[in-house]
C-alpha cells in the first residue's frame, strides 16, 4: 500500500507508537522556531531544564510580535532572546528581519523535515513540504531539549485541486474555500494533504499561504509534496542542496478526500468575527470600508506585495481609507525598495509598517470604533484588532488592494485592470545578516520585568472547587488570555500577565480566582481554538484552575492544559452541560488514582446533589504529566 | 535704523501694539498646524466658536502622533480630525504623510508669513523664513478663527555664523552648541535670529534642524533670512512663487550677539537628561549603546536620510544594536524607495519605522531597561522614553549612523569612510495626493470618545459656593490634571479626563465639585507652575470652578484660567489665606460689574460672618474674556 506525503515523513522521524491513524505517537523533531510573544517562557523553561546546548539540527528564535515597545518590556525581551539564544546554540533573527514563518521559509524550510513551532501558524512549512506543527512553548522547549514531539497519528484529508486559478484569484482564496467547507473544526485531529495537477501552477509562498491559515481549520498541520516548484524556490533562494522529492504514491490512502476546481474559485472573504464565516467578495461589494491591512505571516510574500504594488502603481487610495502594507521580511522589503514597487505603494498612499507581525495580533493599527477593516491576515475573532467593535474581513492581497483604491470591499476583477503577472523571482536577493549565530560564551540579560516560570504541585487527591466561569462554544485563546499592545508585553511575567485572564468575557474572572483559590471552568465546543499561546494554560494554572470541563477541546490548546497540569475532562452526557452553572461547587475524589488506573471520573455537584460522569481522552504520558503536576515537573523527573 | 529679519515680518502681521521689544503686540496670523495629541481639542474648540470656515490663509492638520493605533481612539481622532477638517476649510494631512513640521516645510512653508502651531516645535519654519510660533490649542484655534496671536515683543538675538562645517559635522551640531552655550533656559523671551557668511552653506532643511530645536532653548522661536538657499529649496518643491527675500538690513540692531565659527565645530551630544548637557562625542566613545533611533522633526529630512544611507551602504550594523529608522514624510520616503537608498538602509540592519513622531514623543521603541539609546531627535528628558531608567544621547544623523555601525557613541569622522556628498535635489518628488482638500459638506465623525469641548455661562452677577479645596504653595499643573498612560487618551473627552483633576491630592475633588455644582480653589504661592496643559484649567472649569484666589500664579497657568473663564484672584491681605478654610461658603457680590469699571472686589465668608479684599491683574482685554465666560464666548462675539 502506498503513502502518503505525511506518512512519507513521519514514518522517518518516528520514535515512539505505530504508524496507523488514532495510535498515539512520538515525532523526533528536526527544527524548532520560536517567537517573541512565546519564545521567553519557552527558553525560560529551557533554562530550567539544565541542557547545555539544544539538541535539534536548528533551532530559531525569532522577534516579530512584540515590536512596538510601548515600554522597557518589549526590548528586554529581545535583549533577553538574543542573549539565551546565543549561548544555548539557538540561531537569533533580530527585530526587523521578519515575520517567523516567512522568513523561516525562506531561508531555514527544508522538505522532509519537522518543525515544531510556538506559533499556532508554523504549519505554513508546510508549504515547503515540511511536517510543521504548532505546539506551546513548552513543548518546543522540551524539543530543543533532544525529547520527541508526542502525538495521536492524526487522520489524512487529500485536498485534490484541478485547474487553474483565474485572474485576481489567489492562493488565499483557495483556502478561504477550505474553511467554507470544513469550518473552523474540520481540521482536528487531521492533517490536511494537497494534491492533484493544480499544483503545478502554485508556487512554495502560495502554498504557504494555504498551510499557514490550514491553522484555522483547527488541523494539525497542513502539506504539500515536495516537486519542481518548490525545487525552482529552493534554487532561488541559493538552497539548492535542501531539496528532495517527496510526492504521494499514486496508491496512498487518504481518510477523506475533497475536490476544487481553482477555475472555479473567486475572491472570497471571511466575514466578522470567524475565519469560517466565508462569503463572495462579489456579494458583499458594497460594504464602506475604514481601514485595510495588507501583510502578516498569511499574505507578506514577494510574490502578494508585487501583486498590490502592481494594482497600485499609479493610482491612488480613497480619501476614506488608512492603509497600511507590512512587508513580511527583510528579504522582501529590500527587494520591493530595489526594484521600485515600493516607491509605488507609498506613491498610491500607504502607510509603511515594520515587517512584523503587527496588526494581525493587534499590535497596533486597531480600526475606529465600529469600523470595517480588510485585511489580508488569518483570524478575524471579535476584539483581536484592538477595537471590539470592529467587523474584520479577511481576503486576498488582490481583494484588499482593489479595496483600498474604491473604499469599498471590492472585487478586483471589477475593476477592470490588467491582471497582475508574476513570474517566481529566478534570484532572490540573499542577506543573512539579520540572523545572528550562536555564541556559548555569551552572558545571558534579564530585564525586571523576567520573572521565572511557575510551577504547580503535583496533582492532589481530590479536586474540589467552584465554577469559576461557564462558557458557550468555540471560545479562543483570545477569550482566555488576550494578546495586544496592553497585554503581550506580560508574556515573560506570569503573575502580572494573569491578571487579564478572560477579561473580555468577565473583568472579575481574575480577581475571583485568586479569592477562591481557583476552581473549575465550564466550556463548550472547541474550547481554546485558535493561537498556540501556552499562557493561555499557564496563567489559569497560576490562578489556580485544576480542570476544564468542555464538549470538547482544540488540540494545542488541551496539549497545553496537560502541560501545566490543568486536567482537561469532557462530559459523558454532553446534556451534563447544562446542569454545570457558574458559583456551583464540585468536587472530583480520588482524581490522581482514578487516572492511574484508567477508572472513570465523576464529579459530585453541591447545590444540586448530583452526580456527572467525565471522560478523559489522555495517553498515559499525558497522564503521568497531569499527576506530576505538568511538564516541567515532568520533565526535571526523567 | 535698519531692521532685523523678525522686525520685518512681524511688522507686517501687527494687528495691536508697538514694534518695540517688551511691548505686548499682536499679529496677523497667516497660516496655522495642528497635530493630532493637541488638535482634536484645538477643534472642538474652533467648533464651539460658531464659525462657519477658518479665516487663516491656510490651516493644515496633521496626524503623526497617535500612528500606532493601541486601541479605537486613536483612529476615531483620526476620523474626527479628518471630516472636521474638511467642513471648516482645513487641509487635511492623512497618517503616513508624514511628520507636521517636515512636510509643512516642504509644502507649505512660506517666506514672511506669520505661522501658529499647537505644537512646540513649530519654529521648524524658521529655516525657510518664517516666523512660527508653538501655541496652545485655544491659542490656534483662536488664530483659525481670525483672532490676532498676543504676545510681548521678544528681544532678538543674532546667531552669527562664520565658515563652513567640516565633513560629518552638521547641522544639528550647530544647535547642539548653541544650546551648549545658552541652556534650556537661554531663549526664553527671545527671538533667535540667524546670520552671517555661513549660512550659505547651509540649505533650508539644515537650517530647519536648527530653529526646530530652538524649541529648547525656550525661545518664542528661531528665524533664517530668506535668500538664494530658501529659492533653490522652493523651486526645488515647485513652488518659486512662495518666494521672496528678506534680509536683515545692515544696521539691524540685535540685543544680543554670538558668533560661531562653523569650521570649529565637531561632532556633539545632548547627554542625559537635559538637551543642554552637551559634549564632544570624541570625549564619549566608549559608550555601549543598545539603540539607535534615526528620525523626527529634527532630523528625518531627505539630506539626513541620503547622509545616513551614505554611510550604511555595504556595511551591516553592529549585533547589539536596535537600529531604527523613521523618514520624515511620505516625500522622503518616496525619494528614498525611488533611488535605492532605503534598500541600502534595509540592507544594513535597519527597522523601517512609520514616518510619523514615533520615537521622539516616547510612542513605540522604548529602550531596554537601564539602556543607551542614541537618538536624532530634540529632546532627552527622563522617561520621555518610555523607559524611565534609560540614557538618551541627542546627536546627529552622522554620529547616529556611525554609532550603529559600531555599537558603541562614534564620532563619524573616526570611523575613516568617505565624507558623504549631498547636492540639495534640483526637483523633489512632488505628490499631494495625501494631503485633502476641504470639502464643506462634510459630516463630522465622532467616536465615543470625543466630546464637545464644554462652555461656560457669561461671568454672573454674583460668585456663591463652598471652598472646595485649598491647596498649600507651588501647586504643579500635575497635581491639577495628571498625565500619564491612563488619563492621556482622555484628552478629546473632558468630561471623563475632568474625573482625574486633582486625583493625586484628592480622589474625591472631582465628586465633590460636580455634587456642589462648582465653587473656589484656595491656593497658596505659584499656583499652576509646570507645564502649558490647557486641561488644568478646562478640565476644573468644566466641575464648575468659579475662581481660583491664591497668594500667587504661575504664568501660563494665569493665562489658561483667563482662557477658560475662570477669575483668578489674590488676597490684598496675605494673611486672609489662613481665614479660607475647605467647605466656607463664599459669596462675591457683583462682581461682573466690579471687575468691567474696575472697584476693588469684596468676599464675604459664611461662617465666619467676615468680609475680606481680593485684587486681580487683568488686561482689559482679559477682563473682557472673564465677563464673557472664557475666550470660545468672548471669540464667538467678536
Amino acid at each position: 500500500m502506498g503513502c502518503t506525503v505525511t506518512e512519507k515523513i513521519i514514518a522517518k522521524h518516528l520514535v515512539e507508537g505505530r504508524l496507523e491513524r488514532g495510535a498515539p505517537i512520538a515525532i523526533r523533531i528536526d527544527q524548532t522556531l520560536t517567537q517573541d510573544a512565546t519564545g521567553t517562557m519557552a527558553y525560560l523553561q529551557f533554562e530550567a531544564m539544565d541542557i547545555p546546548r539544544v539538541k535539534t539540527d536548528l533551532s530559531v528564535s525569532y522577534v516579530d510580535h512584540n515590536t512596538l515597545q510601548n515600554d522597557f518590556m518589549n526590548m528586554d525581551d529581545h535583549r533577553y532572546l538574543q542573549t539565551v539564544a546565543a549561548k544555548y546554540g539557538v540561531k537569533f533573527s533580530r527585530p526587523g528581519n521578519g515575520i517567523c514563518h516567512q522568513v523561516h521559509l525562506e531561508r531555514f524550510g527544508k522538505p522532509g523535515a519537522t518543525l515544531l513551532g510556538s506559533d499556532s501558524h508554523t504549519p505554513t512549512g508546510g508549504g515547503i513540504g515540511q511536517i510543521a506543527i504548532g505546539a506551546g512553548g513548552l513543548d518546543v522547549a522540551c524539543a530543543m531539549a533532544g525529547q520527541p514531539f508526542y502525538l495521536t497519528m492524526p487522520q489524512i484529508v487529500k485536498i485534490n485541486l484541478t485547474g487553474q486559478l483565474p485572474p485576481f484569484v489567489s492562493a488565499k482564496d483557495i483556502i478561504l474555500k477550505v474553511l467554507q467547507l470544513l469550518t473552523v473544526k474540520g481540521g482536528v485531529g487531521k492533517i490536511i494533504e494537497y494534491s492533484g495537477g493544480g499544483l503545478q501552477t502554485l508556487s512554495v509562498p502560495e502554498r504557504a499561504t494555504i498551510t499557514n491559515m490550514g491553522a484555522e481549520l483547527g488541523a494539525t498541520t497542513s502539506v504539500f509534496p515536495s516537486d519542481a516548484a518548490t525545487k525552482q524556490f529552493l534554487q532561488a533562494q541559493n538552497r539548492a542542496a535542501d531539496w528532495q522529492e517527496i510526492l504521494a504514491d499514486a496508491d496512498a490512502v487518504y481518510d477523506t478526500e475533497i475536490n476544487i476546481d481553482l477555475s472555479a474559485l473567486e475572491p472570497l472573504a471571511a466575514c466578522p468575527h470567524m475565519p469560517d464565516i466565508v462569503q463572495k467578495v462579489s456579494e458583499l461589494k458594497d460594504l464602506k470600508v475604514d481601514q485595510v491591512l495588507i501583510g502578516s505571516c498569511t499574505n507578506s510574500s514577494y510574490k502578494d506585495l508585487m501583486t498590490v504594488a502592481h494594482m497600485l502603481q499609479g493610482r491612488k487610495i480613497a480619501a476614506d481609507i488608512s492603509l497600511g502594507v507590512a512587508p513580511g521580511s527583510k528579504q522582501v522589503l529590500t527587494m520591493l525598495a530595489q526594484n521600485g514597487a515600493l516607491a509605488d505603494i507609498v506613491a498610491a498612499g500607504a502607510r509603511i509598517l515594520e515587517a512584523a507581525c503587527g496588526f494581525c495580533i493587534g499590535m497596533g493599527q486597531a480600526p475606529n470604533s465600529g469600523g470595517v477593516s480588510v485585511r489580508t491576515n488569518n483570524r478575524n475573532f471579535q476584539g483581536r484588532s484592538g477595537t471590539k467593535d470592529a467587523g474584520i474581513y479577511l481576503v486576498s492581497p488582490e481583494t484588499a488592494a482593489a479595496t483600498a483604491l474604491t473604499g469599498r470591499l471590492t472585487d478586483p476583477r471589477a475593476l477592470g485592470l490588467q491582471p497582475p503577472k508574476f513570474t517566481p523571482p529566478e534570484q532572490f536577493s540573499i542577506d543573512d545578516s539579520m540572523t545572528l549565530e550562536p555564541n556559548p560564551a555569551t552572558e545571558i540579560i534579564r530585564g525586571p520585568n523576567i520573572k521565572p516560570c511557575p510551577k504547580r504541585e503535583p496533582l492532589a487527591k481530590d479536586l474540589t472547587g467552584t465554577v469559576l466561569l461557564k462558557t458557550g462554544d468555540n471560545i479562543t485563546t483570545d477569550d482566555i488570555m488576550p494578546a495586544g499592545s496592553k497585554v503581550l508585553p506580560l508574556r515573560s511575567n506570569v503573575p502580572a500577565i494573569a491578571n487579564f485572564v478572560f477579561a473580555g468575557l468577565d473583568p472579575d474572572f481574575a480577581k475571583r480566582a485568586l479569592e477562591q483559590k481557583g476552581g473549575f471552568i465550564v466550556g463548550g465546543e472547541n474550547y481554546g481554538q485558535g493561537s498556540s499561546r501556552e499562557h493561555a494554560a499557564l496563567a489559569p494554572m497560576y490562578l489556580g484552575v485544576k480542570a476544564v470541563i468542555a464538549k470538547s477541546f482544540a488540540r494545542i490548546h488541551k496539549a497545553n492544559l496537560i502541560n501545566f497540569g490543568i486536567l482537561p475532562l469532557t462530559f459523558a452526557e454532553p446534556a451534563d452541560y447544562a446542569k454545570l452553572t457558574q458559583g456551583a461547587e464540585l468536587k472530583i475524589a480520588d482524581i490522581s488514582s482514578a487516572l492511574q488506573n484508567k477508572k472513570n471520573i465523576f464529579a459530585d455537584i453541591k447545590p444540586l446533589n448530583i452526580r456527572i460522569e467525565l471522560t478523559y481522552d489522555l495517553s498515559d504520558r499525558d497522564s503521568a504529566i497531569i499527576r506530576a503536576g505538568g511538564m516541567l515537573n515532568f520533565v526535571s523527573k526523567l
